[in-house]
């Protein structure tokens, strides 16, 4: 009695959307108009960032900064500039001298639209305009606000290094063809896909205010939730087809890659994603009513079609 | 009588080697052993980082931060992270995709060594590692001093931004075989090269605490020098040879590219640099001893060789 509504189900849908709806209008804002000089490449930034992308990364920033007791207002840098970065990270690693995809979300890549150059800057812009975001920095904060934003900052910036995100592309590239062991491709997911998830549930617990033992709890479900993200995109590579899928299907196992499924094998791949939701659940079920929307996020992340 | 030895002739070269050698011991602190995993990125990172740069940038940062009255230890992360930039912006460049260049600083560029993937990996590696060095503060800080370290990586966001160094960089690509106009040229100049070597001054003036009026006269001198630095680069690429410049001569021409040089002639274009000079040199003058180090870099960015 008296607990607030469960945001499972069609509650949770209609949270995760207007969670879509305000990050796309703070995307919108943190961006110069397209007509702006140089055109050309604030087409190219646009046309990468609106491509209906589902803002997963940036609800995972909202839901766990509120979770904690964090104000919109306080998070939504971050929750851009995730996206920022995530979009980034797509627009060079489907360039011809990387995975050279065609296809991203069902619409050309970058590179076919626009050119190899303006792609790659293109890429050099979304990740430049992250930073920089996390950077500005209202006149008359508080010293306590001003040092998360810092600490958030930080976090992001160790997400997108040698041994986040680039490293886990760079190992990507070099794993092809090659025999892969599971505790190395876990590595290579735990860099590639974990380290950027993790770091917007632990910004934004940090930016919300998060004390050392939620962090604690908000970072086993960040974990859980990263490599389901993978097993489940492995999964995904192998049984959808690129009408689904918005890219290119099957590319996996054509270029030989290691993947979850090539290695477990296609059942033993979907118990693993089910054991991972399970335990993501479970970290943030302490939480009860404030950690329905992490919750609804995990189910959204291993029941996701594309 | 009493006034500190003048900063000029050999006292100047002495000066700006103890800043470069302090600059690239930074440096190497800054970055992963190259045997860290994953190995091939930092190996490239390291490799066009190490590759005999003059550190122009970061001596302007400690040259402009230590003469309004900075402490080393706060200028050090701007001046590593301006670096990081500029060596980022120059492998990107240097690509198959842009300009396509075989030599930089006479060494085979980083594609040329890694190939395509690396190269572009290892860019976007410099320029997460000069975002993430400027949000990583030290436990403890006051509230002023974090403060100045995010309003000058605010500074540098922008200077790297699409109406900064990237900007500039799809002005150039785009004006290349076309008729460019002398205040398309500046305005190209000022995004490409100008607005970093901005960055560096005023980063390095906020970073020590400068008031209002050193701030505009220091900005004063940093537009002068940014214009300067890609006048005499034009006029370079139209004198020397290969063997000096480190890098492909007479591209410039090759290419149709619109220069200072072919735009105005190459007498024209010597005397615009020693005009420049001579205004940076004036803006600095009312310092006094604290800004010889900043008149000495002038300079030095105005008589290079390469």
């Amino acid at each position: 009695m008296n607990t607030p509504p469960a945001a499972g189900g069609l509650g949770a849908a209609a949270a995760m959307e207007a969670l879509r709806v305000a990050v796309d209008e703070a995307l919108d804002r943190a961006l110069p108009p397209e007509a702006d000089w140089p055109a050309t490449i604030h087409r190219a930034v646009r046309y990468s960032l609106f491509a209906g992308g589902k803002r997963i990364r940036p609800a995972l920033v909202l839901a766990a900064g509120e979770a904690v007791g964090g104000a919109r207002e306080d998070l939504m840098p971050l929750a851009c500039a995730v996206e920022l970065v995530h979009t980034y990270s797509l627009v060079h690693d489907d360039l011809p001298a990387m995975d050279d995809d065609d296809l991203r979300r069902g619409k050309p890549t970058s590179h076919k639209v626009f050119g190899e150059a303006i792609a790659i800057l293109a890429g050099d812009a979304l990740l430049t305009r992250a930073f920089h975001l996390m950077a500005e920095v209202p006149e008359g904060w508080d010293a306590t606000r001003v040092l998360r934003r810092v600490r958030a900052a930080a976090i992001l910036g160790e997400a997108c290094g040698t041994t986040g995100l680039i490293g886990g592309q760079v190992t990507d590239l070099e794993s092809e063809g090659r025999e892969v062991e599971a505790a190395a491709l876990e590595r290579l997911h735990r860099a590639k896909t974990g380290a950027l998830l993790s770091a917007c549930v632990r910004g934004g617990a940090i930016l919300g205010g998060a004390g050392e033992e939620e962090l604690e709890r908000l970072s086993g479900y960040a974990s859980a939730i990263g490599l389901a993200f993978q097993v489940v995109d492995d999964v995904l590579d192998a049984t959808e087809d690129a009408e689904h899928l918005g890219k290119t299907a099957g590319k996996d196992e054509a270029a030989k890659k290691a993947t979850y499924v090539t290695l477990h094998g296609l059942e033993r791949a979907r118990g693993m994603a089910a054991a991972l939701l399970r335990e993501a659940l479970a970290a943030v079920s302490p939480l009860g009513p404030r950690g329905e929307l992490l919750g609804a996020i995990a189910r959204l992340v291993v029941d996701r079609r594309s």
